[in-house]
């Protein structure tokens, strides 16, 4: 039997009293008992996304929430500019043309930042732009945006509402939903949340709720007037993944207990320690804006990027993740959130360094390692 | 919320998997489902402990297994020749003078191996004596014995059984109890079995019964006749750790899966990847004749011992275990068995290097976690 480690950009390792708070008896939803769990729970999430906008959950993965974002707000035929700059970009883009919404698309290039100046043109070319679409952390790409000033540009647009998908990135890396004009972010549970898929999260802006009030897009199961109604009493719509709300409610009160910036310290920690191992082996980092919340080290171009993800699990039971779509067998993905510690970033950065020899990429066994734990263990 | 990370002696880690088998609702013990259960246990601990004699399941630690294997048979008055080079070869001592049995102790020395041609010397020299103790791995010291060299010596004696404690060593270390003439061997669950710690076992040869038969030594709880008669139906005398058993069943099919050759291998591997490891940081390993189950450390003397094992674990979430007696605060003991893999052994030697430069013994960070890498990834 072989331990398992999960270093894929969600789902990830679930912490034991974690899973033991969710293997506790089922609650039903419409209790009091729950009901108290739940208004403990969106208050850690205000802390959590930094908000003191509503916050609702949604039974259902990251992808429901951004739609939501989109379907709340946005009717057919109005425009969106989305900055894609990966899959999840290229998602917000589907979902505005599924509704017949017209997504003008900002492309920096896969692992690029984004330029500016090209955006503010952008805004002030389509004064008909109703919303704007940008990602916290690009998983595909492992690349980190500047949402703050992008914040800060999208505001002076009065008609304009600025959504953030945070799914990889909340968390994970600093994010400031209010101070950083932020109308609408939405997250999902299986990433720093350490919890197991299933649930996703939106914060809605009073900006963005001018919008929802008068948005007729078809919708219901993601119609979020429903939530705010229910939200009064601290309730939900439709049936709520109980289980998964108390650990989800065991897991901010830890986040709330160690402190969201010391959170966000650790995974700027881990991500330098194995940008810094992956320099050392001799290999490069994908990103041009390398995201603290997971790292994508490109792999030697003879090895098989698939096969080495897929040794990685069979030798060694570490999963790390490869690449999508144009990075497919070309990169391997690791994440740096979820249930783990320094002592996991050793692990994987020396589950590469032999692995890599094994593909015949001879590297000095140890010289990543002593590299992240200069970087893990110098203060 | 700190990892956790057991490299005690025992308790260790258990596997998920194990975890959840004690976890499902409890089975009577007198059911033909558990005594289903039982019959296949006791067939899979025969291979654990290389024998075809009887095997017995004991609710109760290690001890209760030990002092089973002297009250059954020897008498008050009665002459056991006793090795004790640790702390649980003292133990022998302590329950033989409990019964007022009367041992000879033969003391090689904390860390030494025992000279093979005094013990011929003691046994010939007291051809009274009925019962020879041994300790396969003495935890206090992780020194390894040469059972299979004094069982062969025992063997020459028909009146003299050899009873060996192979709480700490069974399944980590090789030991063969019917090839290697050990006429009762105990062992205890949260050793290289990686079960929590509350069953204990003994395994009785035909030798042994002869003995234990006609012991009027007087006993209860631990007398084996009761189990002997039992098991005849795979049942227990008294109340079983039901739930404990099904781990063990799970347990054991895991090792018979992964086979006692390799798991034997395993251990070799990462005591010796420790002791190189080790040995790269300038620092010393106590024993004379180290065992593969666990390793003891000689820390720089202006090291407090007791404080740095504390702080392993505040710091790092690891427990390792300190010395005992006349070790305390000398050692630190790493166990090699239970619920942990490669890279497990990498984190520890890796927690002990920052530790060290904590306690400003200066050791260059990664220089034995290089070591060990090259003997846990040579092959």
């Amino acid at each position: 039997m072989m331990k398992k480690r999960l270093f894929t950009p969600g789902p990830i390792s679930v912490p034991e009293e974690v899973l033991l708070e969710m293997a506790k008896p089922i609650i039903h939803h419409r209790t009091p008992e729950f009901l108290a769990i739940a208004e403990k729970v969106i208050e850690n999430l205000k802390y959590f996304f930094q908000t003191e906008n509503d916050v609702f959950i949604i039974a259902g993965s990251g992808t429901a929430a951004m739609e939501a974002a989109v379907v709340n707000t946005l009717l057919p035929g109005e425009k969106g500019i989305v900055i894609s700059g990966g899959k999840f970009g290229e998602r917000f883009v589907e979902i505005l043309k599924a509704y017949g919404c017209v997504p003008i698309v900002i492309e920096p290039g896969w692992g690029n930042p984004v330029d500016i100046k090209l955006v503010e043109q952008t805004l002030r070319q389509n004064p008909d732009v109703r919303a704007f679409y940008a990602t916290l952390v690009e998983t595909s790409t492992a690349t980190s945006f500047d949402i703050e000033n992008l914040g800060k540009l999208v505001s002076g647009f009065p008609e304009t509402i600025f959504i953030v998908d945070g799914i990889s990135g909340l968390g994970a890396v600093e994010c400031r939903t209010d101070q950083w004009n932020i109308d609408i972010l939405v997250s999902g549970s299986q990433k720093a949340l350490s919890l197991p898929p299933g649930l996703s999260f939106i914060a809605v802006s009073k900006k963005a709720w001018e919008k929802i009030n008068t948005c007729r897009t078809p919708r219901y199961y993601l119609d979020l007037k429903k939530y705010k109604k229910a939200m009064e009493k601290f309730d939900f719509p439709f049936t709520m993944a109980v289980s998964l709300v108390c650990g989800l409610n065991k897991s901010l009160e830890n986040i709330k207990q160690q402190g969201l910036e010391n959170l966000w310290k650790v995974h700027k920690k881990r991500a330098l320690a194995v940008r810094k191992a992956a320099t050392a082996m001799g290999l490069e980092i994908f990103s041009k804006a390398p995201s603290d919340a997971v790292t994508a080290i490109l792999l030697p171009q003879e090895i098989d990027g698939e096969k080495f993800c897929s040794d990685m699990r069979k030798e060694f039971g570490m999963s790390v993740a490869g690449g999508q779509d144009k990075l497919k067998g070309r990169v391997i993905r690791i994440s740096h959130f979820g249930w783990q510690d320094d002592f996991d970033t050793i692990s994987v950065v020396a589950g590469i360094e032999v692995m890599l020899n094994r593909y015949n990429f001879k590297v000095e066994l140890g010289c990543g390692v002593r590299e992240a734990m200069k970087i893990l263990f110098s203060t």
